[in-house]
């Protein structure tokens, strides 16, 4: 793991700078855990009041840190996250919850909270055990050090393989008081060489109870991450948390405690487009990615099935191997809808690549033009479009091309 | 397409010859489908009272042959079966039912039988109109050419991206007769580039009825071509059928007509040793293939879950790159078995490779030795087995690595 990664060619001119958030310092430090030279340990530290919510892994063979989690998340009170890269503490055993409560006896000490306010994610290699010592060294230091403007260095602290720290913001006016949420992210495919995850965090100065945050995140994440892949390979430790410290409560804005209230709906909006914004960055960052892919899927019985059969298509190694030799080969979207398993009927599918229209009513399209369907795949960024003509249901996922690329960082690191 | 491919390293030393069935004529002839200079058409003929059985692709867009077979499959009965390459046949509307029509008709002049008791299927690019002309044009001389020993042929004719034919054969006694089973296949990857299909057929001289030919068809199936896989993806056109001419009856044996019967146990267990011989040499021409891999899966909580335990591990690109790479990348298993979807519990999770077990109880095997694990997966045939401490389902399947030469054919094959 040690050779340096090219940065993708579908990552983004630029990089935002993300605000402070009220409530909210973070720091990052070098503790050594498996890379060299650069920066594996983040803090992050919330003030009184600052409620949670989480979306996991459905892995039955979850991490220890995901475990956690989850037994913590009915409190919904945080005043720390700790996230490490370079080992995931998973598959560990008993030693493996060892070390997680050892950290968060660590970090609650350096925050001055209880453990189980801290919450903490780990990503890299599976199955090793996880030596706690080093965050017992650093987290003192990270709790002193730890400033408002610290997103930068935290987002570039849990990369694995990704190529670039992936991150977003938005501030939006609730009852006239701004609102800031800033998220980050990290993953370069559900899972990356050794390197299982896809690890999220969002941060907000919004004043919102953990049972209503729960709901927005939960609602959030299913037309976003959970519309995004690389390789359909779902990581024991994934891992999105969202930390609200309520501070905008002091400049005016009254507390949002249902989720029909309509603030919360304007939240919820803000939110999923940053979340959307950082599911694309992670597909963009896939590895080996040379050609960003959005699949379109309209007409299904059911937006789940709109979804089921988006997941088939980005899935499929022959639509993306396709895709990375720019071959307009959409016999094998037919494939990949035929495939899912979902309501579909051969002869009402129509499929697009671009505004190209390639097949309709179950066959080739009459018009069908080898040389401009050519031409269009020879963009960076890909959109193959699928009406069933069914229904209403509809999705959108986010993928990227299957290259030498993918196979190199996966198969051939060792030798 | 037209380059020559490398027989795959993990081809068998030598093919077997297949004897004569009695009953069955074949033969084959280039009709200029889509490759040159090779036969792409077979026609198999069977003698009258000839009971046939099919398993097809469960896909919701399948081929024009493959609706055709299924709709003509309760007649029980078949005279002739035509196969071509090259040209799949699927997605191609209105059209596509005209050409199997007229290539059914054609096939039952030259066979002198009626239409519906033709069977046929197509392997090649989706979507592409099929012109039956070339059809019309051989098959009359392919029915004066046919011979009892032509299955080498046939074996030959129906390849596409497979890098050597497939063919078993085995003879059994019942009854103190002997009888005969040959079987043939093709497949690269459940489906190949451009290529869609695994396509299989059965000829034996048993005598046995439709409906038992049938049961015992679909039984065999599943533990042999429904625990295989290349790419998980799967065709449009996946065909097996079995012809049963009866000609053993002459000879003394009494026809098979209940499942109950003795004789049809030991029948069903010779056809899915068969069959497995077939899947394996599937899975060992998969595209860009370099190690043979069987996963076997124990202590499920049925056949049904460990077969989707097993499949999960061996569709997973992370397992198969790390295979590759020959990378004793267990933690990978670990994420396969854990997105599986099936009962699992982490702590009672053991995995092997080869004979060395690499963990157990949920965490890595105490005993583990990189330098021993890493020699194993040196070899060319890779075991994995997952126990899963639960109860007594099992499963085998069997798939092979996910290499560079899995993108060149599958990418690279138009630049």
């Amino acid at each position: 793991m040690g050779k340096a990664q090219e940065v993708s060619p579908l990552a983004p001119a630029r990089l935002p700078d993300l605000p402070p958030v009220e409530g909210v310092r973070l720091a990052a430090a070098e503790a050594g855990i498996r890379y060299k030279g650069r920066r594996d340990v983040m803090l992050a530290l919330f003030s009184e009041g600052t409620t949670v919510a989480g979306v996991f892994t459905r892995s039955r063979c979850p991490s220890a840190p995901v475990e956690w989690c989850r037994a913590r998340l009915g409190g919904g009170i945080a005043r720390a996250l700790v996230v490490n890269s370079g080992n995931a503490n998973a598959f560990t055993g008993m030693r493996g919850r060892a070390a997680v409560e050892a950290t968060a006896r660590a970090a609650a000490e350096a925050a001055g909270c209880r453990p189980e306010e801290v919450f903490l994610a780990s990503t890299g290699v599976i199955g090793e055990p996880l030596d706690p010592t080093p965050f017992e060294r650093v987290l003192k230091h990270l709790a002193a050090e730890a400033v408002p403007d610290g997103f930068a260095d935290a987002s570039a602290a849990i990369m694995t393989t990704d190529t670039f720290p992936k991150r977003a913001s938005a501030t939006i006016e609730l009852d006239g008081v701004a609102v800031t949420i800033n998220a980050i992210a990290k993953g370069a495919g559900m899972i990356a060489p050794d390197m299982a995850t896809m690890l999220s965090f969002v941060f907000t100065d919004a004043p919102i109870t953990a049972p209503v945050l729960q709901a927005v995140l939960a609602e959030a994440v299913e037309t976003t991450f959970n519309c995004t892949t690389v390789d359909g390979d779902t990581s024991t430790s994934d891992t999105l948390l969202a930390f609200a410290t309520g501070k905008a409560a002091a400049r005016g804005l009254a507390p949002m405690r249902e989720v029909t209230d309509p603030r919360v709906t304007r939240f919820r909006n803000v939110l999923t487009s940053l979340l959307a914004e950082l599911a694309q960055l992670v597909a963009r960052d896939g590895e080996g990615a040379t050609k960003f892919i959005t699949v379109e899927v309209t007409g299904a019985e059911s937006d789940a099935s709109a979804r089921r059969i988006g997941l088939s298509i980005a899935n499929s190694p022959l639509v993306k191997t396709a895709i990375a030799g720019e071959d307009a080969n959409w016999g094998r979207v037919v494939m990949a809808v035929g495939k899912a398993g979902e309501p579909a009927d051969r002869d009402r599918l129509s499929i697009w690549f671009g505004d190209i229209r390639v097949a309709a009513d179950g066959e080739r399209d009459p018009a069908y033009d080898e040389a401009a369907v050519s031409a269009y795949m020879k963009a960076r960024e890909i959109g193959i479009r699928v009406d069933l003509g069914l229904g209403r249901g509809r999705a959108r996922v986010w993928t990227c091309d299957l290259t030498h690329g993918y196979i190199s960082v996966n198969a051939d690191y060792r030798s």
